[in-house]
């Protein structure tokens, strides 16, 4: 459709003139998020608070016109492409933090929120929001809701959700909701909260964010450990779990991410000859807890036989310890034009078997596939890097649905943090049943009726 | 409704005659929960796997009668009490321990197991299952997922939500659906599990669980303190809080909840005299850790004027310090004939404002009330102590009411463990807007078209 000057008047009335966009720069701009998928929208409105929110979507609703919420725009599923036109609601004016409640451990933010920024806030008041999606600079709170956002931290801290207590929100029909609220238990009624939160901004637009802060660990401590073997850097992992060690991170990075990461910086080498898999570990807490547990982490990477073992020793050598993990998204580029980034996860005992996989479709597809991600979660980004050609997309296609079957079938899921959207919407039904989807489906037509909140996504 | 002998002829032959009860005493046993609740089902069906609960489901489906799924019968909203009748589902012989899988830190296990035994069972092998409802010797992990159980130990590890990974669960319907599974991370489709977490069996029957496990903390120190004043003991938690610890358990017991152990006990003065709340805490972790918060909630409490503060030294010690808390059930008994018990919470720094509220309400309604619970969640158990008479029953009523007006005008929940069921039902509307409860009625009926499923519990 192209909107009708009267439908792009009524916007103008609620938002303002200059908050409805329709030239093409802006529909170019809000096509596309952190993914490939690209689809132009009629029209970006840009909201400053939830009775804006709520006009627009009645319009909406009345027009049968799709409306498509945006946080950042940086989701790795297309989450926020608006695949099927009309209106990208971006709620990129409603970015403040509006209270950080020391006393109760809460803070409540509007969606457009910079994770790092909230982060930070808290910090400067020695308390700790946990989530750290690796864009947290650029992603949004309301983007990680959305989206079930995890990181680094979740093995030890969990994940966005277990850090959501309450919402305010815009159903696709136009009324405000407030679910959950300022306290960490509430079991009345049905948890609305925890469904909306992953639900991709298919059931709702979230409108402001309660979330649960906790103390600041007043200690941190990184090491880095290397193996011969991706087995050996998983044995490492159960080793350190088996010494009752829980890390704030345990992040593991494989041979082809750290020859992309070397060429990247030039060309020296990250790790001793022979590396196989490198490890960080960060543990936290008090100063003696923090202290005891990296004792007790190198105790277990030297039982399982780490070639090499660092400890920061100050704040830049930390940062240097994670300069690798840093790099590895732009490095990633060296190996190929394509990458086919996937989120999986497997159960944390049985990253060695999906490794074993990993090394058969190198094999058998002849492809450069680079592996990162939260050995402590089992949640491994698997990046199938090709060239652009028919061929190549082919390829890769065909091994990454190989890929899903594999992990399927060692009990995991074709997703841990990005979501559905559109890039996973096609093996869906690999992982869930029938049943499990139809539900899914009566859950969504009880929120929308009339299936004008971001169409297209998640279902086949 | 008598059920005709067809019907009872269809239920024997899918779980055998001695599963199918109709006499007077089973229907009795399974006419009430942990309340005062009282109904009588038709008949009682006790099925022993998940082909027999979805046989009997479709069975009931079509006959249009109601289905209420039990698990102990030990909850505290009349969420097992069948209101309409019908047939209540008891998970009795379902209670098997399927899985303790160490590697992948996961249990898996049916819904009758005793949530004690589970524990006792993963803590054998090193594991951890720290949801730790008051009722955890009775009580079982289908019932504390049904109603999102939480428990003292919620301020550091969270309630049973927070360990809850998948479901197998039959529809009332008759479908058996899968969510989530052995990961951690995992957002495919929305988070059905999370929905179930706290549905109080109205939109499936809990089959099968899978359980985040995380490993033991290797020391526990548990320590006492007493305070003039309930405002100094909050003044305690928040300065525990602001010293950077988190407690395993914080648990507040006030004036009259420690009059009514004493003289359960025989009268022997519990603490020193002048004591308005006794406090206790218990912090785990490493050796090294755990000593280290010790010595700052010492500090902590010290600093706000503690009147006196006690480690335990041994088992047997701390055994003994936990002992008033676990004598509060039986010794509320000496202070009225009823009970109305709620398990109300606001963020946890009003919980000052909490107590000034219910010296006035028992100033103004003439009620014994006795307060203890979690103080860290802002939890307490607010139990308003009766007589029988209609004069006392109508007080303890007009208590409850403006209690929970009060609870959320502090921005609190009238339910933080128990859930909704009967109970909380006439008040819900108080806490929710009708259009969050219209939202959850449109839930239930994506789940439960033809309204089988524990009717007439949670909505008004």
């Amino acid at each position: 459709m192209t909107a009708p000057a009267s439908l792009l008047a009524s916007f103008e009335s609620i938002v303002g003139a200059g908050n409805v966009l329709t030239d093409d720069s802006a529909r170019e701009k809000y096509a596309s998020d952190g993914t490939r998928y690209h689809h132009r929208p009629d029209v970006i409105i840009c909201p400053d608070g939830v009775d804006q929110v709520s006009a627009i979507v009645r319009i909406c609703a009345r027009e049968r016109l799709p409306v498509v919420p945006r946080g950042a725009g940086t989701g790795y599923s297309g989450g926020a492409v608006p695949v099927r036109g009309g209106v990208v609601l971006s709620l990129e004016r409603m970015n403040r933090i509006l209270e950080i409640d020391e006393s109760n451990l809460v803070a409540i933010v509007e969606p457009n929120v910079v994770t790092g920024d909230l982060q930070d806030a808290v910090e400067r008041v020695g308390l700790f929001y946990p989530p750290d999606p690796a864009s947290l600079r650029q992603s949004v709170i309301g983007g990680n809701v959305a989206e079930g956002a995890g990181g680094p931290r979740a093995f030890k801290y969990g994940t966005t959700r277990d850090y959501v207590l309450g919402l305010q929100a815009v159903l696709p029909t136009g009324e405000v909701v407030l679910t959950g609220g300022k306290v960490v238990k509430n079991v009345a009624g049905y948890d609305l909260t925890q469904l909306l939160v992953g639900s991709e901004g298919t059931l709702a637009i979230i409108t402001r964010v309660i979330l649960r802060l906790i103390p600041l660990p007043s200690a941190r401590t990184t090491l880095r450990a290397t193996f011969a073997s991706v087995a050996d850097a998983a044995s490492a992992v159960d080793r350190i779990v088996a010494e009752r060690v829980v890390p704030a991170a345990l992040e593991l990075i494989d041979a082809d991410s750290l020859d992309a990461i070397s060429r990247h910086l030039g060309g020296q080498p990250l790790a001793p000859a022979g590396t196989a898999a490198l490890v960080l570990i960060e543990v936290d807490g008090t100063p003696e807890a923090a202290a005891e547990d990296a004792l007790r982490v190198e105790r277990a990477c030297r039982a399982v036989g780490a070639t090499e073992l660092l400890r920061a020793g100050s704040a830049a050598e930390r940062d240097e310890l994670w300069r690798v993990r840093r790099e590895l998204s732009p490095a990633l580029r060296t190996l190929g034009r394509l990458k086919f980034n996937n989120d999986i996860v497997v159960p944390k005992g049985r990253i060695p078997q999906l490794f074993a996989l990993i090394e058969r479709l190198r094999e058998d597809y002849g492809v450069r596939i680079a592996c990162f991600g939260h050995a402590g979660d089992g949640n491994i980004h698997v990046n199938v890097m090709v060239g652009e050609s028919e061929e190549d997309r082919r390829r890769a296609g065909d091994t990454v649905r190989v890929l899903f079957e594999g992990v399927l079938a060692l009990e995991g899921s074709i997703t841990g943090e990005h979501g559905v959207g559109l890039s996973k919407a096609p093996y869906l039904s690999m992982q869930l049943g029938p049943d499990v989807i139809a539900l899914m489906q009566r859950v969504k037509q009880a929120f929308d009726p009339d299936g004008i909140l971001n169409p297209g996504k998640i279902f086949p």
